[in-house]
């Protein structure tokens, strides 16, 4: 096992009816702006549910922002937030609003002429304004962690941000929400964490075995609950598994002591920035391809996913490894989701050389938990995902 | 699922070499007492590295806090507190010292009169002085969570404490210290940390898919890890997991949503109190005989424990619910644990209804997730552990 350091100070209040309790967790004289994407709030009662709730203290409104969160739409926001001298956040929405929340939160307290330079070079938020939120779509996980992604239309990019500043003081988790999320986003919710735990597992034995059976539980648990939550999110029972697993699949738990990968993130947000294709649909689309292009490095642990996730008794290693990368192309396209990238884009020629030359470009030629996946390997990759 | 709240701030800091990172966790001004136990500290080296790691920072020292810390010894670490003007403790040591130091971090900031109130009076901590530790024992859990358990040789009487004060500022796990520890107390550890997660597992099906999932998986790998740390303490990867695993069995995470038991607990603090016998054998001792007790209830869980942990895959639920009763006493037996009280006390005649009238006069007469365990079921579940 690695060396780690782990410390999470979220708050989590989870279960029916708690957005009652946001008031409790916001200092009296706070001035609060409340951040939200295209709407639907307005729609499914948690706009009434939150401002209710937010009764006694003072709060000015931002709406519109949109899937992956885009940094001009924030710039706005980060306007309303020094014109109006707010000091606490409060993101009501999926990953995509409190990823963008999390940037507003580091962009409001940073001291640069350029707050992209936050995502560009990199920098490190130590400290940020608070902020909390109310999740309205089980996902990403980034109610519960400290790291943010962000994309700038004008350039096409879509950049990761991070620090031990960006930890939201506390997070509403009211499975109750899921009821209103159309499927399409709960598939998308699905295969986000799955895969988020995925980047976190799949990679070579180190001697987590704690972590290793962490990992292989959340699987489990999305696995167990998908049918339920796609027939009906409304059910409560499942919808309160499904999201608390969302949660743990990235809240650094699992990562702690162990190798990691992230290249099918990596290469997957290029095809969203290019093509504009859900995040969770391009890991779905790279998996197979990514596990089976690098069977040889990961085999013993796809060998023990199929094992101890799938069930898979019979085979050699090698075997059992294919059969698992098999089992996950099959659970994505249980969802709904088409898991080739030939059924995104027509533009078959040059989009791996594409995804390829972006990620040269900024330097991210040694992907993997070996670092060992060049931009050769990207384009091979990307090319097998048709 | 219930509604629950989780919030657990302490940063762990885990590997080889990193107590030398004390001084990075602990203001510059402050003054620090540094708390251990009987000793070993500085048989072992780990008192020569805390000490090294302190250079720079104002100590003063307080050893000799006994297992199960006890009262009397603990008011004279509260005197030396508040001649010395210290505002920042350090544990060094295991559940007991860790706790004594927990008890002392609400007592020097307790504005009462008696501080033993903390305890008879089950008044909750909201703020206590910042202390750190540096964990010497894998087993009790106590250096992620805020509860502690201390002692009154007096009275014989062993009272629980807590809240949300209480949490480490910091907690240093170096699996190194594993390999000076006694093979008793390796035993001692696996099975303290086993029955935390029994206590808070092995009740009745909850809904805590994922809950679930995390305790079986925190019990295979104690499971898989005991012949390893028991027969060489010094194997690195074996302590590693053997410690992470002690840790997330009691830092609040696996209860949270579920129902939880905890008689077990109850009952063998009597034990302890009563006949000094180690804590983590007292629930070894009583772990058979509650689950046997008490089967009708519990034996959904303790039939997919009996499953998924130990694989049994034969017979009728209540088959595997016992099969799994006699797969955790042997596997104590294995740790070279004797699971019978009658290895432990002759007084074989009134044990059981001291334990039972003990907790009556405590009021604690409803124990187990269902509230249901009378003194008179006390008293038979312990005398059916002779």
């Amino acid at each position: 096992m690695n060396n780690f350091q782990f410390r999470n100070p979220t708050n989590i209040i989870f279960g029916k009816g708690q957005i009652s309790k946001i008031a409790d967790e916001i200092p009296k004289d706070a001035k609060v702006l409340m951040l939200y994407g295209g709407g639907s709030i307005k729609k499914n009662g948690i706009y009434e549910q939150v401002t209710a709730a937010l009764k006694g203290i003072s709060f000015e409104e931002f709406g519109g922002i949109p899937a992956n969160p885009e940094y001009e739409v924030l710039l706005e926001a980060l306007a309303v937030i020094k014109e109006k001298n707010i000091d606490f956040l409060l993101a009501v929405g999926g990953g995509s609003v409190i990823d963008g929340v999390k940037f507003l939160s580091s962009a409001a307290l940073y001291e640069g002429d350029e707050p992209w330079d936050i995502l560009s070079k990199g920098i490190r938020t130590e400290k940020g304004m608070p902020f909390g939120t109310v999740l309205t779509l089980p996902a990403t996980g980034s109610e519960m962690n400290s790291g943010a992604v962000v994309t700038r239309a004008e350039t096409k990019e879509k950049l990761v941000m991070g620090g031990p500043g960006l930890f939201p003081v506390f997070s509403i988790l009211d499975p109750s929400v899921v009821a209103s999320v159309p499927q399409r986003q709960i598939a998308n919710g699905l295969a986000d964490s799955f895969t988020h735990v995925l980047e976190q597992y799949m990679t070579y034995p180190a001697g987590g075995l704690l972590q290793d059976r962490f990992s292989e539980g959340i699987l489990q648990t999305l696995i167990e609950v998908a049918p339920a939550v796609m027939k009906d999110p409304a059910d409560y029972e499942a919808a309160a598994s499904f999201m608390w697993s969302c949660t743990l699949a990235l809240n650094g738990l699992i990562q702690k002591g162990v190798p990691t990968d992230w290249a099918i993130h990596m290469m997957g947000h290029e095809l969203t920035a290019l093509y504009g294709i859900d995040h969770a649909r391009t890991l779905a689309i790279l998996t197979d391809s990514h596990y089976t292009y690098n069977l040889e490095t990961k085999k013993e642990k796809l060998a023990q996913y199929a094992e101890r996730v799938w069930g898979v008794t019979e085979g050699t290693t090698e075997e059992k490894a294919k059969a698992g990368i098999q089992k996950t192309k099959e659970f994505f396209e249980s969802l709904g989701i088409k898991t080739n990238l030939s059924d995104y884009t027509d533009e078959s020629e040059g989009t791996a050389q594409k995804v390829a030359n972006r990620l040269k470009e900024r330097g991210m030629t040694k992907l993997g938990e070996h670092g060992t996946i060049t931009p050769t390997d990207v384009e091979k990759i990307v090319a097998m995902a048709y």
